[in-house]
């Protein structure tokens, strides 16, 4: 695989519009780890022969991984996942009254036989989504394998260089631990 | 309409055979009514071609109504609504360790344009089903309605009978009520 | 059936008027479907006799099915159930603090013998209450079974058209999938 | 008031047979204070005219307080309370494969207008319906609330002899605490 | 008794002055019956002394029903409950993250021997204990009774009238269904 | 603080006599850390007054930490920590129908000013109530802080054995992982 | 990658001896597939060392995806997923009184940058978490690929066999549907 | 121990710096009652190492208590008490969209070994989680015990000058009560 190359291995779907600026946060991801990607709204209910279609192709035309955006009943990431054998990452949304425990029951508790990877809830979800596509794609690719590393020091830097907000009088000073 | 012919006009589909102690419950109310039914093992995610061929020609077939029972993250309701345009009735079964709650989110909260009809938990949402289908179908079938009529009067009958369990020392009278 | 004529087929009753903005939902979904209905503000507690007398009499005065919507321990549509044999269906309205899960669950679990079709919490719910009434209307109105393919195919296109929000460098194609 | 005399204070009514188990703790309470009683097993929803005329009636019939016990979608309380201005006790019993948190919700999450005075959902939520009517006769009952008050005094006394079951070498000796 | 004395008969609890617009949806009510009330913040967890001294006099102050409210897991009312044997009603109040369920379960769930006479979540919750005091009370006070009777018709009448709101064209003519 | 001395540092409190087998794992780690504690059942609700009183005298009588199991609406730590400044740690149990969701919140949603450090529901959360209060103990005694170190390793080694269990052929052998 | 050669490259790991039952499901199906994998009891809590270096190294030592089982607040996966790259799936155990929404919500909610793949709750969950893995070993792996599209077809069978044991009288003949 | 000396003896710990505002109400009780603290952000999942350091050389470092405030799967505390046997508070913080349930029951449902004291969801929680460090520090250090019984005092007198804000006419004059 060559990280930089234009065909899609990563599908973003999502089943409404209202969905786009929760999954955005998985783009932004994939763009940043140069993953390409494609983007689709497809509902699973609403259209489920193009639902059931992508998913057929999916592996056929060169994707690795989906990952699927529901609120409510969230039957998406299951739908896609019963006609494809690609890894399917669901991504719960709070769009319901019941503030997505309604999409998190129905995206995690598949039944044996056809798993969805699910992520938290919400925005948060969406961004864990992505890296998870990164970390499987990286199992068959040291570049990316690499850049999760930098990437999880980078995190660990900027977790600990926001402990500036903290009032210095009884901040830590984590170098003065070891 | 002729209540006593054999074509079946209510299909009573359900995800596993672990589900059909559960939803044995509706046979047996549409046997009660006379209403002719079939009975299938249809799994939205380990069989989504049949589950999708069943639904599509479900209305052509001569079938008026559907009824999905499933457990865990229960799609099999949704996932036939989105294939046609008959009514579908959807019956939560509590096989996980989640006691339904999951089934029954991912059964009734579905997303505008695609209604499933949701009932109760379990072997009392199965039975339910049974009695909504006969009373969809007799919106059109006054044999039917009057059936319910009787079916009502009966359940009355049958919990004031009931209450003879009760110490007569301390029980209600009805008939001296009005 | 004759669609256009101007005598209600459906009921659409809630408990409170502060519930008139999610009920509207279903009356458009009727007006477009071109099916005559009638509405009301009747509550299960406080207008016990109007409720009960309204559900007695609702099949001999045409009505063929009635949708209820209401919050907090949400029982409108199981006292209509209890005094009618016609379809109910019923909305929970997350009128409450609890975010409507009181209302799901007042309004699904009914016992054995009087069932009411339950819809997803809030507006979304009472819009598939309405086509989930003319679903059933349908089973016996071929020109309504029709609309309600035409409907589902818009629906489709729908979907399908909002992908253009999506940016076009990783859009999804569709007619290329095929 | 007299309290020895036959004609029942306190009507217990349940919507099942299978409550009648756990309202017979209610009962037994009852015959404990000498509160004359009536007991009947009265559904909501099969039996809705009995319901409401044995709601309606009550008051005039001489009872003071009504205790409803009902499972699922426990609508009873509410159905009774809707026909009469006594006070109306609920009791969520957990008959369902959601463990009564359906009874619980359906019962005590009554709209403005419409109270029922909820206990804790089974058993002891139906022991308690009965003390709780007792405390409420009680406030126009000397007698009744003098035994309230030797009641209280008894099950305290239960409770600290029941320290006897703990090894003596660690037990706290509560005569040496003042 | 007479209702038109001075002399408090219902006690009006909270555990904190922010309960208090809350809780004045029960003094509300009860001065439109008017029955005499007194009202007071007390923290079952940091006024204990206060809290158990005041439920402990309540009676022979010539109290007759206690109205706690309480946010959080609310102790309150149960904590008031073991110390008088007059009748306490709970109002579980939604200040908390957790939307109220944490104040409704720590107040509907008391033990067998101690009740708590449990009302809905929040204001509507609080209303609804003012109107159960005053059905408590009419069990020996006809005049207070006749006043329930009236409120009842009231609020049907209010109900129906607002059916106002409803377009005219689809609007159902209660006095046409007789 | 010498650890052998006779006198109870520890006092663990429980509602109801049934909650002696849960709370029996809380006194089995007091008596292997060579803690000394006593034990009583006290009822917030039933035993007002002596709870009251054992809490305002524990501190004075050499008592530094109090432990109280309940289950429903779970008030004893509650009400012990409104009385006393020692820390109060809560055991929720799952003894009604809600399987301890009501006892875990009635106990750990505190309002502020009065903090109950709340354990795991059950048997597991009795067992570390008491390993919490050896750690706060032990913040004062080096001897006891000691052995915490080596239970600590106890339990890690303990883990690793179970590892036998493990099928030979598949079994992690972590003495080669460094 | 060489499907037969007997490197690991799956770990399982569980919290418990107690989860092995539930996990031995993941290891049946991985060896069905001929997948190489290594299992341990591990705990986040009692053996952080052990935990922490085992998925330190786990990605040198060759494994390619880790699987993590646990009950109560399980943070097995989450510990794992801090201390490597690798793909970590979650599967909640429901060994506590919550019945696994504790360890479900422990599991899933994982906060941005550290994604944990979370599977259904118990049995189901573990053998969907080893087939997940295989799906991300497929995306590499042709063979494994199509042995994943036949273990799809022989599902799809033995669901429709399972259809056998329905009465013939009301079976549909799925053959005769196209 | 002397409370006004520089060195820390709690540590408040966050698991982002989102998580401040809810964390500084900790901060303020121990400034409020002279404990020396220090405070850090400091990710289980983002700094796994820099929070295992923290914790395995915090009683070396001459802190006696930790508190760990976090949201979503929140597994700060326990990761810190996996490696310190210091007690540990953990305040569930409600920054997901699920309101602190899932930060709840991740902190609270600790397995058997490892406590974490858990305080109430959100900013009443930290507050309490600072109070409940003061009074584990007050088990040895009479002075901080007798300024907890002034702030207990201090709470009370607070509690009952909010009366002031109840109309006199109807407001409890607690001095009478007496």
């Amino acid at each position: 695989m060559q990280v930089h190359e234009n065909k899609a291995l990563v599908g973003i779907l999502m089943g409404s519009d209202s969905d786009l600026p929760v999954m955005e946060a998985a783009a932004e991801v994939l763009r940043q780890f140069g993953v390409p990607f494609e983007m689709a709204i497809l509902s699973a209910h609403r259209t489920p022969e193009q639902a059931a279609r992508y998913a057929a192709n999916a592996a056929e035309r060169g994707l690795k991984v989906l990952i699927a955006g529901a609120g409510w009943a969230a039957h998406l990431a299951g739908v896609l996942a019963s006609k494809t054998a690609l890894p399917v990452i669901g991504v719960p949304i709070d769009s319901s009254p019941l503030h997505g425990m309604d999409a998190l029951l129905a995206t995690v508790q598949m039944p044996p036989g056809i798993p969805v990877a699910t992520m938290a809830v919400g925005k948060g979800g969406a961004r864990n989504a992505a890296l998870f596509a990164v970390q499987i794609l990286a199992t068959a690719d040291p570049v990316l394998a690499h850049r999760l590393q930098e990437h999880k020091a980078d995190m660990a830097q900027g977790v600990l260089q926001r402990n500036e907000k903290i009032d210095p009088a009884v901040r830590v000073r984590f170098q003065e631990l070891d």
